[in-house]
């Protein structure tokens, strides 16, 4: 975020370079419907070419919102999520435009083009991310990105807050392993997720560090959803050497793998222990409740949508990368091993 | 919505009996912040008094957006009716606006202000209402509200979308009768909300029809919340006769149901019986698997969208005010009285 100051080039000079008017180009910077595609695309590659960006003054006369968007807005995680950037919006007196990717990972253009149209103070991307020229369209017109809980590459370098993935699942594995599990299994988020990579890693981390070898005839991949944990949990205890313990993705698969054990007549936690991730307010209430990895999803939201506003007043903050901690609960999911193997 | 057409008062000839000028009350009717609150009270008050209406070329100006309100966010039955929302909004090309009432049934006037300002098709009210003031100032720009779920009298003359809600509590409590209950109890949302009435007379009458009476000790009202079913759960299951079957508010109510009775030894369906009402994703993963009244909250949510949409455009719907069927869902959580009283 360095070259904010100093822009490179003027609107009049893209406009030159275009053959363009003016009013044209403020056009396209404004998303207006009114300019052909054909010019949009042409003054478009300008400004990427050019690195232009608009000054801070002309985004702050756009209208008083923050874009909030989601990969899938289908469980209880997104609305915690929503609470939070509600919360912190309604404080600055700001209102809350809200999308979903049709579970793509990237929003459509349509929508960017609303965006660019409506000129929010920033955007917050959840469980999602921005293609690359999608960001320098935002870059462009000043429009801060903020990422909650990154499903790329930790390494980016844009803003994102999420948590401390792999010290949750070393967690929870830890937790196993006091209570005596040598056999556990483990359902991940889908593969390309690296917020789920790191999770199984802390949990590998855990078993090797206990001296045991990780089967992977236990470690079973898939989406987020209930429907998985089920489908896993009936795989899973229907080995011949089935585990005693499992360590879903999140908490939705955990409520998955009680029912598979249900009907399966396995008992939690006489005969499977279980912990879940990220402690939604279900977890408190399903019998036995649940012992799980927090991930403070609420303070995550908030603080995204105050490093969002941050960025949008020209701040330059010391962090614009922060994973916040999460912390194992215990409750009655997870119990002493019946028969040590 | 019949003074759609020929307003009888003109901005002008509000500006004159106003003593301001034209733009002044331009300034107001578009929400703007510079203007004086005396300014403003006065121009809103003969608003008021003319019924003045803007045109409806002047509205469709406005943003491309939607307003959405709850009464609060916190639970699974608010995310059904965002997606709903942002379904059509997205076919549509609309953004969908979102806010909370912060625990009060109205909005606060700063939500308003931001409304007049952004000028969206249309608001959406979610358990929660406008107060009279509210909304004939969106009336005054012609910016159609619709509420989704109306916690008022069903006989308001504003644009509604509910569901059968009285039919809801005769199907629930019909199915326990026929399964040999006779020592019934309820759990109702707050008193003062006429929808989780109509639910609790369509129990009594389905009691009263079988030739029962209705004890009043077994009948108990609260909020929405999974907190209230656990309470009211221990104190109905603790009476010296207890039902043996209880009718929840809605399934979080359902969900501190089945945790009480868990705590108490209870078991949910051989000593107890639980029907809830709403149909949340997470009624049919619990254990075990909840017999439910649904309501059909994504087609509530679409329809009231739609609705929205159809007044913005200065249509005349032939129906504003609908109650969509609700369906028993019957599953695991209900089986036949042990042993009749």
């Amino acid at each position: 975020m360095s070259t904010v100051e100093s822009p490179p080039m003027t609107i009049s000079k893209i406009a030159l370079a275009a053959g363009v008017s003016v009013p044209t180009v403020s056009k396209v910077l404004n998303g207006r419907a009114d300019v052909s595609p054909a010019t949009r695309a042409k003054v478009e590659a300008l400004i990427e070419e050019h690195g232009y960006r608009r000054r801070r003054a002309a985004v702050t006369k756009g209208s008083g919102m923050i874009d909030l968007v989601f990969h899938e807005l289908g469980n209880l995680w997104a609305l915690e999520i929503i609470r939070g950037v509600e919360r912190v919006a309604r404080e600055e007196g700001l209102a809350v435009v809200l999308a979903e990717c049709e579970g793509g990972t990237s929003p459509r253009q349509e929508w960017l083009d609303g965006v660019l149209a409506r000129r929010p103070k920033g955007v917050i991307m959840v469980f999602s991310d921005l293609d690359p020229s999608q960001r320098r369209q935002l870059e462009a017109r000043n429009i801060p990105c903020v990422v909650v809980d990154p499903t790329g590459e930790p390494t980016g370098d844009y803003p994102a807050i999420g948590s401390a993935n792999w010290s949750g699942g070393l967690a929870a594995t830890r937790h196993l392993l006091e209570l005596g599990h040598k056999r556990i299994g483990a359902i991940g988020g889908p593969e390309w997720v690296w917020c789920s990579r790191a999770r199984l890693d802390g949990f590998r981390a855990a078993l090797e560090h206990a001296g045991l070898q990780v089967d992977p005839e236990l470690i079973r991949y898939g989406d987020f959803h209930v429907e998985r944990g089920y489908e896993h949990g009936l795989s899973l205890l229907g080995l011949d050497d089935p585990p005693t313990a499992i360590f879903a993705g999140n908490d939705l698969q955990a409520l998955g793998l009680y029912k598979a054990a249900r009907e399966l007549g396995v008992r939690i936690p006489d005969d499977l222990s279980v912990v879940g991730y990220d402690d939604l307010s279900v977890a408190e209430w399903i019998g036995p409740a649940l012992t799980t990895v927090r991930q403070p999803l609420l303070e995550m939201s908030l603080q995204a949508t105050r490093l969002v506003l941050s960025l949008a007043r020209g701040e330059h903050p010391q962090s614009t990368r922060i994973d916040l901690a999460t912390t194992l609960i215990v409750r009655q999911s997870t119990a002493r091993v019946a028969s040590p193997s």
